[in-house]
């Protein structure tokens, strides 16, 4: 089967976008009333409708990443956004079981705001069925405010992460400054930050365990590698690939020459499928008359040894995700 | 002949370095007296040696940039500091006409300070015989508190650079901010935040003749190429390859698989050749026995056809630094 491990819901339903604006207005309202079938609509004629054009079979699925805006201060309306967000996917989740699984919201602040999120993520995991988080290292949305993700102030949502078995996806959420656009620089400059904060501090010999996904190919990473080899090795720290026993990274590279690159540098073993299709690069280039985002066309285009295909588009989800791998063996 | 693009003063003798320590103590000490042979040495035992053991035969230089600390906000020890440093660079020129050509640092600080800088520009342009500028883009030092660069509080300098037809290498300097490490994360995030900020503007409409060049090999933008083609179309934005009549990468790329991929996505008439060496990732890696920042062994390993080799190692860096050309002409 093929796993696409980061979609995000970005066609959700106008009421639910309705209801953010209400609570960034001060109001506080209750979750919009949604039906299975509107829901059911926005999938079935988006994400669905490609999956099956593409050839995927399941997307873990999360909240739309830019929507998170864990900028905006107030932890109760951070906590009421992300369970509706999550509530939703949940529900996307029950309607097409075998087509997404589901991945949470953090209701993050600027300042903090840790108990609440890891409150959040075990109710997501353990009441709803969830296989994994996303993890936002800028809550400030690009001013950079928080303390690096090695800092042990992150610390309580690492136990919880190690404890449940389920790993993070680093991603941020909307830029608030103008120097980084949300798509084009923040998302990757946080990508490219968080690998080197990991690179400067030693999160994994406190948890050896934990893992963690970084989307959009790694950011500048994967580009990057030999500058990375050499500053491991300037700085007196342990060689990088050592990192991947913890770290991995998806494929959400849209072009074939960006995809080769990642799949020659990186170990097979910590490539994952991705797209995050109908997401930050919607719609279709001329040259070729495929989607942006249709990374698995860059992945086929590689003619990749079966097994390291089995890898990258299967198992190597289900190892990092063995939550999704549970749900998937109880389906059988 | 092989012209090096980029290239950092990184061996400065202790004297300017305790200069600046005297002038961030709060004193207001003179220059330091630096004699011609201790800027020999420090030049023939370092950049000069590994330019003759590489097979490289000019740098384009310019002072130490993480050096440069544009965060540090009084006015007057911004212009001294790029005075004193620019000077060491004019008088490198001096001692080795042939094999190195400067490039200025301004005297920029967090709050502007543009009439400064274009005045620096001017100095070093015009009576140092400079070829071309360092322009930062996050004064702040990673907390990128002024604007894109595309906003016209910038023209002033654009101005002078299109007057005097002197390219900008875009250049951060020392990261204030602990989540992004200076040289594995803010240099890299800079270019690819001014990528996409030059993607979002219009600036070379109004200064159709300005030349950017965006080093370390363009951040994480070529490994990205189909995500900013594809952002370009979605955002209603003039195709990126608009850009390339203005913007050039350099190739500070340290392994061979990034640079292959730089070269097959950017065109050839857009990349030059620069190695940054003894700068960000000094050593040697002890798989290959070679320097992470010899770029050239990465090029040579790409077989590019003497055509193309030409342009990347010599033609465009006299075409994108005309004054380079013309001092190199009248040298002959």
């Amino acid at each position: 089967m093929i796993i696409d491990c980061h979609g995000h819901y970005t066609t959700v339903p106008d009421a639910h976008k309705r209801y953010r604006q209400q609570q960034l207005a001060g109001e506080r309202p209750a979750p919009a009333d949604i039906t299975d079938d509107e829901i059911r609509e926005t999938i079935e004629q988006n994400q669905l409708r490609v999956m099956r054009e593409r050839g995927s079979d399941l997307t873990i699925f999360s909240p739309q990443a830019s929507a998170m805006e864990h900028h905006v201060p107030d932890p109760q309306v951070a906590t009421d956004w992300a369970r509706a967000c999550n509530d939703l996917i949940f529900r996307v989740t029950e309607l097409f079981p075998r087509h997404f699984a589901g991945v949470c919201q953090l209701p993050q602040t600027p300042a903090g705001n840790l108990d609440a999120c890891v409150a959040e993520l075990r109710r997501c995991v353990e009441e709803l069925g969830f296989v994994g988080a996303n993890l936002n290292p800028d809550p400030s949305g690009g001013h950079w405010t928080s303390r690096p993700l090695t800092d042990e102030s992150w610390f309580p949502l690492y136990d919880a992460l190690a404890e449940l078995d389920v790993p993070a996806m680093i991603h941020v959420s909307a830029s608030c400054n103008p120097n980084a656009h949300t798509l084009g620089a923040h998302y990757l400059n946080a990508d490219t930050s968080v690998f080197m904060q990991l690179v400067e501090g030693d999160l994994f010999e406190r948890y050896p365990t934990l893992r963690l996904v970084i989307p959009h190919g790694g950011g500048a990473v994967p580009y990057h590698w030999g500058r990375y080899q050499g500053l491991a090795t300037r700085l007196e720290r342990p060689p990088i690939e050592q990192l991947l026993r913890n770290v991995f990274f998806d494929t959400c590279v849209y072009h074939t020459p960006g995809v080769a690159l990642l799949a020659r540098v990186v170990p097979v073993e910590n490539v994952l499928f991705a797209s995050e299709m109908l997401g930050a690069v919607r719609g279709t280039n001329p040259e070729t008359g495929s989607g942006w985002d249709d990374t698995k066309r860059y992945l086929d285009a590689l003619d990749l040894p079966e097994d390291d295909r089995r890898k990258i588009f299967e198992e190597n989800a289900r190892r990092v995700y063995p939550r999704l791998d549970t749900r998937l063996g109880q389906m059988v």
